[in-house]
């Protein structure tokens, strides 16, 4: 049987809250952040093997990163590594590669994932994905990932998924669960868990603590992890029919998609595109989008402490990534330097201690936030 | 008229709580401790421009460090650089350089200097040894320099002055004071300050507390900085009479002296002498000791905590080392690595944070006595 399974991986992120790891020159997800011989990019596309093959991965990210990208993922045809001028959001980033995988396969079942998130349970992410992609093969739906909330977190984004007024059980789609025909009508149906493939109601922006907690308290609602599955012809369609104005301009591209001067055109014509998310662009306005609720030890990552709860810890509770480094009467710290560094800390707690490309930074795990402006301040 | 000053620097230690900056490979005498662009070594030759040249400064060191200081010090006659086989402390180190200078200098005046200290203040410092140097000249004593104590400092030995009854008025040279000749008799006499040199009446071991603060309310007790001014005449005398066991190993070594055999055979007779100080050998046995309180800020620089001393402040009391570090929301440490090394520090306080040759340590200065342990642990 054929497999119409493709990865578009976006990777043009800059990590800057990742400093002094992550750099303008190599952002995290070119980075072995976790200490385990592959970079997240490596990581991501391993989570894939046997889902989809490496000539049906595809890596959207800035000119800039080309050459890592080849030399991080062997195998994969230069053709596939779509290179953006500059920055303008997820919406112009995905239609460019739709419009591309179309114009050779048609009938594409594309996964959209970040390149730069964490799994820990990649059998049970595995399961997943398939399965999603099995409805999203049946159903002209848009498909995403919910992740189940394990905290009031106000740095991620919400799915609201459509509840009966109880609130217990959430409309599924019948035929799919029970294997059936593609189809996009809805019957109301109590299920046992775990649930599985929902509709959604709503995207709900970042909320404030409040907020979070209500969501948890009333159930229903998902993190979004920036994880879509949808058939091409499905992104497509929406794409004509919510954001007709980009449809026309990757429709003007597409003969050049594939040729000599493809480069050129993209170099012209792609920063005339608005910036736009994805979220803004399609999932606010679809109504045919539904949630896949699941729970493979997602995290985006985002920050220091995110990666501090990802890590093994020692007795001290330190999370330590590099074979050199010797902790004394520290705990609660993260370190995370090259494997041959050699380190002593002493007497330190709660602190982040990162080192990469020849620059040190030692900062207070609860400060942060404020990396950035710690980074800035070596320009100064 | 003809200089006989020569300068005797002993550059054998290994600088052990000065890790990760000192290390067996180059220890802290051969490290620009203070960001100064010169060495401890070469700084402490450079205090002596004017007073004795180059061709008569003498280095006492480890086999392991004679191209470093071949390197660091342009100039030196190389037969000036005497390497000891192994660690047998000062007097054996002493008597080797005294012996090796008299054979072709045997009106030499020497001073004996450590390598890793540190002055301030070098004019004072050029003024007392100038007159320290004339003091030996003209008498056949041995003149040790003593520290103005500003503190109860349990880390120094103490050199007690002969004092009046009332304590105020120490024994005086007067010859000497008033320019006379050489004589080694001595007037009590009440003089004015500045005190100069005074007869020692004794050495005193590193004390506790509050021994020491009896020392500074007694008055008339200077810290023993390890200085120490005298003929080679003098000093060979000394050995003659208190360690004529040493003195005759060296006189049995002395036809080598200059030879082409003279490392071979001191690689094979250095070894039999017996490890011992030059204070236990001569000091505390001779009666012709003087002292010459000073005051030029001298710290023996022992610790990080004493560097931390003697460099400047930001205006949150940190002494940073390193043009690339910045330091964020943090006080009270001291900071040494490389010019070119980029750092960001926040949130520290009090804390040491130093590298060298790809190691770096970051402890307490509260810690810092236990500095060796932390650069062992990095062996485990």
């Amino acid at each position: 049987m054929k497999n119409n399974n493709h990865l578009v991986i976006m990777a043009g992120g800059v990590g800057s809250r990742f400093w002094p790891m992550s750099t303008p020159e190599r952002p995290k997800q070119f980075i072995d952040v976790l200490g385990t011989g592959r970079t997240l990019l490596q990581l991501t596309v391993d989570r894939f093997s046997g889902i989809c093959p490496i000539s049906q991965v595809w890596v959207v990210t800035s000119k800039n990163y080309k050459d890592i990208v080849l030399e991080q993922l062997p195998g994969i045809p230069e053709e596939n590594v779509l290179l953006e001028p500059c920055m303008r959001n997820t919406a112009p980033c995905i239609a460019y590669v739709a419009w591309k995988i179309a114009k050779r396969f048609p009938d594409a079942n594309l996964v959209i994932s970040p390149s730069d998130h964490i799994v820990m349970n990649v059998e049970e992410f595995k399961r997943v994905i398939t399965k999603g992609l099995e409805f999203t093969a049946m159903n002209p739906n848009i498909l995403t990932l919910g992740m189940m909330p394990s905290r009031p977190e106000t740095g991620y984004g919400y799915i609201k998924a459509v509840c009966e007024d109880d609130g217990s059980n959430p409309y599924v789609d019948p035929l799919f669960t029970l294997g059936g025909t593609a189809t996009d009508a809805l019957i109301p149906e109590p299920v046992e868990s775990p649930v599985e493939i929902v509709k959604v109601e709503a995207f709900k922006e970042k909320p404030n603590l409040q907020t979070a907690e209500q969501y948890l308290q009333e159930g229903g609602y998902y993190w979004n992890a920036g994880i879509f599955i949808w058939s091409v012809a499905t992104i497509q369609s929406a794409f004509r029919k919510y954001q007709p104005e980009l449809a026309a301009q990757f429709d003007a591209i597409q003969p050049a998609l594939y040729e000599a001067n493809e480069q050129s055109v993209i170099d012209e014509k792609f920063p005339e595109c608005k910036a736009i998310s994805i979220d803004y662009a399609i999932m606010e306005n679809a109504d045919n989008i539904y949630v896949f609720p699941a729970d493979f030890g997602w995290s985006d990552l985002g920050t220091w402490g995110s990666l501090y709860g990802h890590l093994e810890h020692d007795e001290n509770d330190n999370a330590v990534i590099g074979q050199g480094v010797r902790m004394v009467e520290s705990s609660d710290c993260v370190v995370h330097v090259a494997n041959d560094r050699k380190m002593v800390l002493q007497g330190l707690k709660g602190y982040i201690v990162a080192e990469h490309n020849g620059v040190l930074m030692v900062c207070r795990l609860e400060d942060e936030q404020r990396i950035k402006s710690f980074s800035e301040s070596l320009n100064k």
